[in-house]
């Protein structure tokens, strides 16, 4: 094999590298089963919230140190709780209409007018109200 | 300034346009407050419930259909509670060193293999337990 | 035996009758586990949320006429998950020092000025917001 | 008027004294308002949720420490939240006829004997799975 002059391997199908792919691949999936007709908007945001839940159910009896240094185990299971909320908030937004990366940018640069990093650096503001 | 012949101006800096930078900026904006302290995987898997809960109070009394057609004004409030928890979840993500795309691939995988298409269709398993 | 003349059961010690048998009955719970250290007001109110969303779980596919209609042993779950939301609830309150009846009747109060019936009736303001 | 001879007020009739009370006076509250349409077991337990995050909202950036020494004015916006979480908690119960005085009973005697004092006792089992 010759690394240099070889085609560079087509990107693996399942591994969506953005959230469009993510979001045409749930598209898919929902499609495939029929399953369009439980993903209202209304249960999609319940069924993100369970998941949510579930997340924080591995965190629940920890200290704050401990939830930084969680053994493998825990970490493993936490990733997948992780891809549950970001599938169902992938696929809510799409079944909306909604842009998630526009949305996210305009959120994040809302906050960074909202807390200027001159005025709250080290008052902790918005953490102590 | 003479809109017709200037060129377009550059993408906004503010636009991530992946989890990857949305995760970098997301780094900076805590670093340059000085905020790193709060965002203990336990507060911030804390604060992903609280704003899937706000995104979720937009339909709790709404019937299936009508969380179909939102009006306009609560689709833009609803596209920012998505945006607050993407946020989080790509923070508690950074801050656990998990790659959230490839946990959302891995999870996509599992479930295309728990319910084959050709089996459950029209059946909804899953949805009927 | 005799039913007639026989003295009534004492009541049984485990079926609090209102929400201060079931606080101190809470309160020795945890004491004979050494407990409390994990009770912190913030673990609970974490705890509490993590039930609500068991709950929770049990409806989020169902129409809102099928959550009317719930089979026997949905039904016995669902008790279960309102008993857990219940007796962190009542912990929570016992861990800050707060009478949760005097805060249920002065809330059920304000909300009675806040809805006159006679204004808000077939109205459904508050739900149409 | 007499403060020092005139005989103490009645009790007020709005504070009612047990579970059962409060579901009657949520179900009057309801009937009144003709709001039983939107009081489906599913809604419900949504809004209880909602509710459950508004409370644990305000322990979300403190310490644990913290959360055990609030300020008179955060606690008692916390037991407005408490008292929110109950109602919703009372009503889903009476709309799926459900009692809850029984199902607590019933939960704190299965606890008991999942976790026996004896044996569990400075071990923190439960807490470290």
């Amino acid at each position: 094999m010759n690394a240099a002059t070889d085609p560079p391997p087509a990107p693996a199908p399942e591994a969506p590298h953005d959230l469009d792919a993510l979001r045409e691949r749930l598209r898919d999936f929902a499609a495939a089963r029929d399953w369009e007709r439980f993903h209202s908007p209304k249960n999609l945001a319940t069924a993100l919230i369970v998941e949510a839940a579930e997340l924080l159910e591995h965190f629940q009896w920890l200290t704050e140190d401990e939830s930084r240094a969680l053994p493998p185990e825990t970490k493993a299971e936490v990733a997948t709780e992780l891809a549950d909320v970001l599938l169902y908030l992938v696929r809510l937004a799409d079944q909306l209409g909604i842009d998630l990366h526009a949305a996210a940018a305009a959120k994040i640069a809302a906050n960074e007018r909202k807390y200027p990093a001159d005025q709250v650096r080290g008052s902790a503001r918005k953490y102590n109200r």
